[in-house]
């Protein structure tokens, strides 16, 4: 049994994703940019993409921007914002559990001379909005909240945390990194005070290399890469349409039927959630039921390295990742589980179970039911 | 009948690089960064990927980076190389005729301050060797030339010019825009004496959103972009998968038989370069069969607007292009055809015709067929 449980690290991409990315490699190939026939196809489908995206954010078309994934896409919301508002001030201010595309551009901005500013979570890691309110100042110029954590999948009061920002002074800009929260939550950058949205598509079971920007039009954003004038010159570059295509139909997809298929997420985590703690010494990290995300659950087993019992798993078909993915080629400990607190012996056994559409009941029944046979065995033969 | 020859804009990709892109996205398709088998066989792709690539240009594997594309890859070399390299001086060499992505790279860091000297060319497209000799200087950093000239096909004498910048002082950095080159001519970075060189998928049979960048081993960068410290952190966020597979494909394929395919490029050029000769008042840019590209043919048709002819001809399935892709929908002269020094009559009636291994004789023998009818009764009905 093949029993994909790291959605949060990638997705695989839909069949529908797929097909239409083959129709626009091998026949609607042209480029958007040449004024024949082939090109004003290969156009059609960035139009359509915008239509598409715009309506499920309830944001106009012209507001987005597509790149070639959320690191980009935070990166030019980040960098771009800042370069090109500096006369506004010279402040930031952002999390301590965010992505390390927001943290690594923080780092670089402060490099630049930039201050910044680490707001931190509690033990539920969330953002208490206090916090918020007493690191604003009259410099602020940007404030980066992720939407969804991605290693324990809380959920920030992002319409709070808006609210808030724009109450102390509307110029302030706000970014929220929305990489594992599109599709998983409902998110309006309009009503939620956002000025600046990243998404990526491989995460939504579209494809790697994908995702997009939303830039409220109000917000002036500098350029990161220079070239023939695509996208208004802030994302140029021959424009990823098959990309584009199969963005489009992930994120069509995704929000038909949505309520369902989160309702089912939320089950399938809260049977995984429930049978884990069955198991001696098991503790779950930000769980909370009523707010966290419906895909990933971070799972603390004590007594047994990650490592071991990843590999464990994967002997038996089960994929599931120890930290996130774009960390875990890195071996330290997670910024993020530090940050709710947990003692060192937590951080080196913690595992995240992340689901997709494509989780069945059975995934879960079959991971409880070698969960339970292997963490007592291993827990005989190994030590932290 | 459907005549595609706007191949310097972009080609269809092959089959097989969409049997393998397809491979990675519905079965393959784990975050290379993640520990489990999905995620290693993930990661050997991106390794086949690197050496297959490496082979063929003869260079190591770890000087390989992947791009979202030929302006990322132009944008990293440019912008990443003059960050990095600012202690030696403050100077940058590069031609009138880059691509735009070249170009405007070089206007970001003019901006910062940095000065730019720009070569010109002769009147068929070609730098001559002793304005690059007047042109270096003790504080020169790097030079950034093209390959092959997107718009005419003119090539750079690419080994001379690195034979004179080491000569001068070999701390100075060669970057070569192979996007429109790589595929139609054998390019060594290391003989030639390339320390960056830039390439793209979607020129040569590939999927669009993916290219490289060779850096030598030597040669010190600064990212862009910020992120999970992927590719060395030289380019961070999860990487294109499936786009780098579809890429090596691309790659492997075109350096099949290539001596076969170029000859028959060559050929096809010739036959058309020929027939269109034969109807008056037509011109040749930049055209050398000695040495220029096998692939683009720029012509000027005295007396018929481009947009005129271009539409035309796409009437009749023809699909040609007007200057290049990438700077056709900026409605203003080529900067390249103006260098070349052609008049303004001839400015505003220029077409690109630009082939590829898929690309037929009946194409060609239909496109001459279709362009001595529709040449003469344009003529008849348009002016400039």
């Amino acid at each position: 049994m093949e029993c994909y449980l790291d959605n949060a690290a990638t997705t695989c991409c839909r069949k529908e994703v797929v097909e239409i990315m083959n129709q626009v490699m091998l026949c609607d190939y042209g480029n958007p940019s040449s004024l024949h026939k082939k090109g004003m196809d290969a156009e059609a489908y960035i139009k359509q993409g915008k239509e598409q995206i715009a309506k499920v954010l309830k944001v106009k078309e012209k507001e987005l921007y597509f790149t070639s994934g959320g690191t980009e896409a935070d990166n030019l919301a980040i960098i771009g914002a800042a370069l090109a508002n500096k006369r506004n001030g010279n402040h930031l201010i952002t999390s301590v559990i965010e992505h390390p595309a927001v943290l690594e551009a923080m780092d670089y901005l402060k490099e630049q001379g930039v201050e910044i500013t680490y707001l931190p979570v509690n033990k539920m890691g969330c953002i208490e909005s206090d916090q918020l309110r007493k690191a604003l100042r009259e410099d602020t110029i940007l404030v980066s909240i992720m939407h969804t954590n991605n290693e324990i999948g809380s959920i920030q009061p992002i319409a709070e945390l808006g609210e808030i920002i724009k109450e102390y002074n509307p110029s302030i800009l706000f970014h929220v990194d929305a990489v594992q929260g599109f599709g998983k939550s409902k998110i309006y950058p309009k009503k939620m005070n956002i000025d600046l949205l990243s998404v990526s598509g491989h995460k939504i079971h579209g494809p790697k290399g994908s995702g997009f920007l939303y830039i409220s039009e109000k917000t002036k954003v500098k350029p990161l890469l220079f070239g023939g004038g695509q996208q208004l010159g802030i994302r140029p570059g021959t424009e990823n349409v098959p990309a584009i295509a199969g963005l489009m139909v992930a994120v069509t997809q995704i929000y038909q039927d949505m309520d369902t298929c989160l309702n089912n997420l939320r089950f399938l985590k809260e049977r995984l959630a429930t049978g884990l703690l069955e198991i001696e010494q098991v503790f779950l990290n930000g769980y909370d039921p009523q707010n966290d995300a419906v895909h990933i659950l971070s799972v603390s087993i004590l007594g047994i390295r990650s490592e071991v019992l990843l590999h464990a798993l994967e002997e038996r078909g089960i994929y599931v990742s120890s930290g996130s993915a774009c960390a875990s080629n890195k071996p330290a400990h997670s910024k993020t589980l530090k940050a709710l607190g947990l003692p060192k012996d937590l951080l080196e056994s913690t595992l995240r179970f992340s689901f997709s559409v494509f989780t069945k009941q059975e995934d879960i029944d079959y991971t409880l039911q070698v969960m339970k046979e292997l963490v007592p065995s291993l827990r005989r033969f190994t030590r932290v």
